[in-house]
């Protein structure tokens, strides 16, 4: 089934696009931000490992201390929220039993699961925490569509010290911090990116 | 400005999405899927650089290469189109004057741009390979969704040989496969895959 507003709303959503980075400050309902997360939680990931953990941070302390490691962002602090995306892949394994196919002959299940387990006893530590990093990051692609149809502007960041972050946040040390990413409701429009042309980007074969 | 039939359709598609491995072999039009990467290419990044190529995949012989590449997946061979989403750091660092903001002021922009390359000058190469295989993925979480916007099914795909895909699609060595995704109309419905508990990837502080 064919839903061709939705597809173009969704297409308008992606191309209007901009990273926001003045908020008002108005709180955002807790329930509207679990649902939002409880949504970017279902996006795929390999063997369905699920490595994401999303703090959600709306005390204005923790903002601070938050827009502190993060080299003193305006945005870290005025938003209405800060998504802390990170990904732990030593709780994703440890939980491995738990996301096997449920309909799979037992014989299957244990075949895929030491593939897992022998493809990931082959990397080193670092290794595998930076494959959970760039799992980490589908579910921030949905996450930014699902804040925008929703009507909040975001701002995902990248520049933060990780250290500092997993301290203020308790995450453990092998926890890979994706993103930190802003939104609330836009205050101000949004500067625009110059983007690539889409020949340079895109071939069909 | 929010658009609940949107935001609806969104989270109703998020939450029955499973990965489609039967497909119609019914071709899709190449200006469709030429729209569909374009939209996807439009995912943000770090910095603004964009280090996602996207090749897709509709010649047969190609896509047979391809399936034999993926240790024989059937949806390789039998999608209507298989995208190969791969990041190339060499040419989006060498494309940086491109991306950096238009509207800054000269000093402003060379600024940044200082910042930018001694980022990377103090990574090694492969390093800045997996920062781009990272950014790749919030495109692959775009392009999952956009293509579930139009009733398509789709399979993420990360067991291949990428030696073997970048030298079937003539890719540079640096080059990083973040994955490969068979779409088309879907033949037949998903299996379910277990989930997480919300509360148990979810926190608000």
């Amino acid at each position: 089934m064919v839903d061709r507003d939705f597809a173009a709303d969704l297409a308008g959503l992606v191309r209007a696009r901009r990273s926001i980075r003045a908020f008002d400050p108005a709180p955002i309902d807790p329930s509207e931000i679990r649902e939002i997360l409880e949504l970017a939680a279902r996006a795929p990931s390999a063997w369905n490992l699920q490595p994401w953990r999303f703090t959600a941070v709306i005390d204005p302390t923790t903002k601070g201390e938050l827009q502190a490691a993060a080299h003193g962002q305006p945005q870290v602090g005025s938003a209405p929220v800060v998504i802390v995306l990170a990904s732990d892949m030593v709780d994703a394994l440890a939980r491995l039993d738990e996301v096997l196919p449920p309909g799979a002959p037992g014989e299957a299940r244990a075949k895929l699961r030491a593939n897992i387990v022998g493809f990931f006893d082959k990397l080193t530590p670092d290794r595998r925490d930076q494959w959970g990093l760039a799992q980490a990051n589908i579910a921030l692609g949905y996450l930014l569509i699902l804040l925008g149809s929703r009507g909040y502007g975001s701002s995902p960041m990248l520049g933060f010290d990780a250290d500092q972050v997993r301290s203020i946040l308790d995450l453990p040390g092998h926890a890979q911090i994706a993103a930190l990413v802003a939104f609330g409701r836009p205050a101000a429009p949004g500067r625009p990116s110059t983007r690539h042309a889409a020949d340079s980007l895109i071939r069909i074969v």
